[in-house]
């Protein structure tokens, strides 16, 4: 009997977390005392109320990480950002150890415009080998949408990327908000994701670090979609017709779209073997459809329904795939 | 026997078109004298070849504007901006004498951040009035990523909004340059559709302009796929299961996606009624996929090969629905 195993999914935290970055806000990084933010009857309650989510679709693991929209990188002192991403994994850290079974820890990296990846490196560390998490995000835009970082193919990220090579921990790309009144952090996702792939397909980053694991959010964001663009610009730079699909498929995916039609459509573009089971649930997809009676990111039922799965390739998008991605995954 | 309408094409000048430009830009806009910038029998060569490459795929019309991501629409002063679009539609004007039964022209407008939109109001009117054109693109974005323009629901754009509708003229939207490091001008087509369609979709642009007609670019960027996200935020603002996909048949798209799956994938989603046959034929779709021996952008047989379309539906594709949605096409 297979796992069924979600690996895109964010803490349910109670607002005295959020409340600790209210303060860290207002006092520029100043009131900076972690301590007790978040109680832990408080904690526990959301925690269950999450539990019951997930048994109410059939979901035995999902991976848990800081909401990103909440993650404010482009806030100045640094200090504000790195404050509340420890906060944030401290938190996701406790749901983990009350609920060892149904939840693992990704790290949110203290990532800011002002910094190095120093900051980011040491927290991800301690993520990983203090408190047993098996992946990060990586926002490949800590501007949010208000500078101009270094692409993600620039020697600035390389200390990051050596780093989960040697703990051996994916990076699920996942921008946080956005500053562009003409982009919601919605679409912003969606736009981040898409550059991701642009600008680390077939860079030396891959070359510089065999090991290295991205796993592109929300399906890939425009990519897929999109391939002919980038199938016909890599012909065009002396490659063969589908050079652009090979080299797609050195980044994992998760099912984060919610309806069918997509989802069947990237599996059948990217491969059932780079594609893992994700939902987000309880986030931006847990939206009633009047017409079915389920939420849209109700996506186990999606899947079983595609028919041209068969049930090993299901399984793996249920529960391999995420396996070989996330080694330290027990 | 139904024709085949190219809505997405841009002219083929030959160099002396962006000599000229070269010239306006080094000299800042100062040397400015259009009078015979590009030789007529240069002209005719560039214009039999293109004619060439459409009879090879059975196109009879193709609407061309000029080249998109040559417009840098960002330059400054305006001047610089407003002498190029000049001579580009000219030029176009020139090629649809040329060959009145095989092009249509589709004006390039002087887009500045430095200015309302007077000069393309003015510009419109000239090339619809005065040289026969029956459209427009429209760049989103003329800050060309490097600035703050106003949202495409704001009234700075009313101005344009009101001619077009007077005028009976689609607009195509289609961004120009991109001064981003991180996304190239290519990808920022992709975002700056998006855009588009997530900030006009639902506003009050369409109240105000009942008869406004807006054609999105290559499939409508990230839009299709990634419905569900769409769907769910408007579920959750109040709306039904489907608000966000009737709202989406409010725009026109065209069908410059270079692979099959994506063509059928857009088809399904936002109706065969709303998608028109585009090629940018020759553009960047023009590279050999050496295991079919045809161009990537060689779309026709592609749309002839999507086997659950019924006659009148490919027809539509094909003709039917460029007629409704351009209107002053005879």
């Amino acid at each position: 009997m297979s796992m069924t195993i979600d690996i895109h999914g964010h803490v349910s935290a109670p607002p005295e977390l959020y409340s600790y970055k209210s303060r860290l806000l207002a006092s520029r990084g100043y009131n900076r005392y972690p301590g007790n933010v978040v109680p832990e009857d408080r904690l526990r309650e959301e925690t269950d109320k999450h539990v019951q989510l997930l048994d109410g679709v059939g979901t035995d693991v999902q991976f848990i990480s800081p909401r990103p929209f909440q993650l404010m990188h482009s806030e100045s002192p640094a200090s504000i950002v790195r404050g509340f991403a420890e906060v944030n994994n401290d938190t996701i850290a406790r749901v983990c150890e009350m609920e060892p079974e149904r939840f693992k820890g990704i790290a949110g990296l203290p990532q800011s415009p002002e910094t190095d990846m120093t900051p980011s490196v040491k927290e991800l560390e301690r993520c990983v080998r203090e408190l047993g998490f098996i992946g990060c995000l990586l926002n490949p835009d800590p501007t949010e949408g208000a500078g101009s970082p270094p692409r993600l193919d620039d020697r600035y990220w390389y200390p990051l990327y050596e780093k989960m090579s040697e703990l051996g921990v994916p990076a699920l790309i996942h921008s946080a908000g956005s500053k562009d009144p003409r982009e919601t952090y919605s679409a912003r996702f969606i736009t981040e994701e898409t550059i991701t792939i642009l600008n680390l397909i077939g860079s030396d980053v891959f070359k510089d670090f065999p090991d290295l694991k991205i796993v592109v959010a929300h399906g890939g964001g425009s990519v897929p979609y999109q391939i002919g663009r980038w199938r016909a610009a890599r012909i065009r730079q002396g490659g063969e017709t589908y050079d652009f699909d090979e080299d797609l498929r050195r980044f994992y995916f998760d099912s984060v779209l919610y309806n069918k039609e997509s989802i069947d459509f990237l599996l059948r573009m990217v491969g059932t073997d780079r594609v893992m089971f994700g939902t987000e649930k309880p986030g931006s997809g847990s939206s009633l459809d009047a017409e079915t009676g389920r939420y849209l990111d109700d996506l186990k039922p999606v899947i079983e329904d595609i028919d041209w799965l068969s049930d090993d390739e299901r399984a793996k998008v249920l529960e391999g795939n995420a396996r070989d991605c996330y080694s330290l995954l027990k």
